[in-house]
């Protein structure tokens, strides 16, 4: 089927200013509350969302296979789960339905108005209900460079990074869209030089800058994924931040790596971008710096041009961005990840979300976290207003963005902006 | 609210054998398919499970705030969302209407035709979505076996066990119910001596002996449970076999944890025994080695008596029992365990599963897993039918059980039935 969607020299009939990261070669998917309280699924376009639900209701997709109720449910799960053909299907008729040379819709005030929402006039929801969420840690210089922090390892990767795309296990139930604020964690830590814990707020949270994938149902118990199939698996990304309480994490995590360090919140951006809109942006992954297992090994390029920078904005103050990074410098692609994630039979399903891990690039600007830029603090980063962090204070704003351009054409992802609240204390 | 459901003189007008797990003091929850194949919620006395979705349309539960579809559901998430007293008054008419002096049910074959089947009429369902699953470190004697086996920590506890109910997370999507046959995992393993990894099917597959526990809604992000509440949040128990391939385990989980060693799959017995069954059971936790810090501290008895075993059968031969333990070793008691996840803030939801890690027992024939029970494979076990075993051979059946007992009544789990296939091969 052809990616008519992502004909470079469509426009359309609704406005898209020239920075927007939604043009109509975009067309993401994801879940908003409309100012009628009623949840839908939607896209968008410039700043204009759009109700599918009602696009479906009014006809607009008929003559392709979807149930009646496929738009008008509070996750994307049963719409990812009718797989590749079918989400082609309907982001080539929206491209269709929105194309400047088409008027049938613009020019039908009474369906606009059911619609088409002001961003102002919705609220973005999760949109998926994940099932699992794995993490992986496939960055080579965000491992070399925790190595080397830690000093608990030769200063060096070890043995297993470069034969494995090393991943966890992560918490779900705290995943949470972008705007919604999040607490400072609490828990145990061992200070410096002492034998025996203490509790209290965490003095050392900070983000991790990552991507993340989003699957459809893959494989039956058991069955493993072919390295060069994956992508059929993956419907879209999201920008995540992995939010990490380092003195906690340090404290806890051997031998069963992070727990609490982790799952007190990761933030998501709302809009899922979906591979085929990606597709103009592939690029050739990192060479393998040893060989890797026939079963890791794949044909073709398998990552993505993907543009990445993290900004930090202190309560009444303007925003500095303090890392610019790119999806690219990944050495472990994401059809290598999911192929390792099933070669022991482990299933997939609708939903499921797969982290990248922090990605760090080469350069001390392009690393992605604080522990990082700041070598755990040893190096504090000036900010706008004159203030230093070493890692993220309470009531700062950490906003996360991503973009790909080529050729004149962005598509981008647009942003997560998560507040960090002080500790949670009980109304 | 009493727990008149516990009231040990009651008898039921249903046959139970005198060792039966499921007297009418048990009323188990779980989830089945029909001989007209229609998925419920239900439960079981003696062997018979009775359908609650029937029984509910017939009125049996007139005057228990409950929506009309509560039992008409393939999970019980939305039943345990409605909380402990809705729990409480369900299991408590149940006991009523099958209590020998009540001919209400009994006299009526029509309602009896439609509320009652053999076990062999039904196929036992997974008894929740699970949203997240969270497995425990949580046996003393476990982590210094572990400590000792691995020989990489000064063979004794690591520093933060003492102090921290050490957990990891797992993968739900690889959670299945007892009688459904699993996969020997293929994965990348370091051969003794080598410096790279090689592939192919695992030879170490291990069970681990668990109990976990199902949760309901407890929190929102950012709020913590204190330990003295949190049973309220604790619906039941079920039994678990959180199966760990050890030379992939090995190989991987330096700096993350356990992965793919542990994501091909788990086993749970299929009926949730209610907290509130297992009330006449609770002893006290073993006694605190080191101070616990002020969150993690309890007041009253938190701990169940639990007699645990392990069966090995192979393929046509008898079966023999490999391990007894029971639950009331842990160290870390459950209470502790919700206490810890929920510190930091992290919400736990209905249907959530955490997993008490390996239950190990102070003697070597309590050990909770074959690791242990052999010592790594140092000391194969005798089998009856003259073979030895240092892990799982393929077509071997692992077959976990559980019960209470005390002044007459058992109170028991089942059975986790379990076939280890050998790899799978795409049909």
């Amino acid at each position: 089927m052809p990616l008519s969607a992502n004909n470079p020299d469509r426009k359309s009939w609704l406005h898209v200013d020239k920075n927007s990261d939604f043009p109509i070669q975009n067309i993401p998917f994801g879940v908003f509350l409309t100012r009628d309280d009623i949840i839908t699924i939607g896209t968008r376009i410039g700043d204009t969302a759009i109700d599918l639900g009602a696009l479906h209701q009014l006809g607009y997709f008929d003559g392709i296979p979807l149930t009646d109720d496929i738009f008008l449910q509070d996750t994307l799960n049963d719409f990812i789960a009718d797989g590749r053909k079918t989400w082609r299907a309907v982001r080539n008729r929206i491209a269709h339905i929105f194309d400047a040379d088409n008027d049938t819709l613009k020019n039908n005030k009474s369906h606009k108005e059911i619609v088409l929402f002001r961003l102002d006039e919705i609220e973005m929801q999760l949109p998926v209900q994940i099932g699992d969420y794995t993490d992986f840690y496939s960055s080579k210089e965000h491992a070399t460079n925790v190595a080397n922090i830690l000093g608990n390892t030769n200063n060096d990767l070890l043995a297993n990074w470069l034969h494995i795309p090393v991943a966890y296990h992560g918490r779900s139930s705290s995943i949470v869209p972008s705007g919604i604020n999040i607490h400072r964690p609490q828990g145990q830590t061992l200070p410096f030089g002492a034998t025996e814990p203490v509790f209290g707020p965490s003095k050392s949270v900070d983000f991790e800058l990552e991507m993340a994938f989003i699957t459809t149902v893959a494989n039956d118990l058991g069955e493993p994924i072919p390295v060069n199939e994956a992508e059929e698996y993956i419907f879209g990304l999201v920008l995540f931040n992995d939010w990490s309480a380092r003195d906690i994490q340090k404290w806890e995590y051997i031998p069963l790596g992070p727990f609490l360090a982790k799952n007190f919140a990761s933030s998501m951006s709302p809009w899922i971008v979906t591979l085929d809109a990606l597709e103009p942006y592939r690029v050739e992954s990192p060479k393998p710096i040893k060989p890797q297992l026939p079963y890791l090994q794949y044909k073709g390029k398998k990552s993505y041009d993907i543009n990445l920078e993290v900004a930090i904005q202190p309560q009444g103050a303007k925003e500095t961005v303090v890392c610019k990074s790119n999806f690219k410098h990944m050495y472990w692609n994401m059809s290598q990840q999911l192929a390792h994630h099933t070669v022991n039979g482990c299933p997939v399903n609708s939903g499921d979300l797969m982290g990248s891990g922090t990605v760090s690039g080469p350069t001390p600007e392009s690393f992605g976290s604080m522990l990082e830029l700041t070598w755990k603090g040893e190096k504090p980063i000036k900010m706008k207003d004159g203030t230093e962090r070493k890692f993220i204070n309470d009531n700062d704003t950490v906003i996360m963005r991503g973009y790909c351009e080529k050729d004149g054409t962005r598509i981008g992802f647009g942003e997560i902006i998560t507040k960090l609240l002080p500790v949670y204390v009980k109304k």
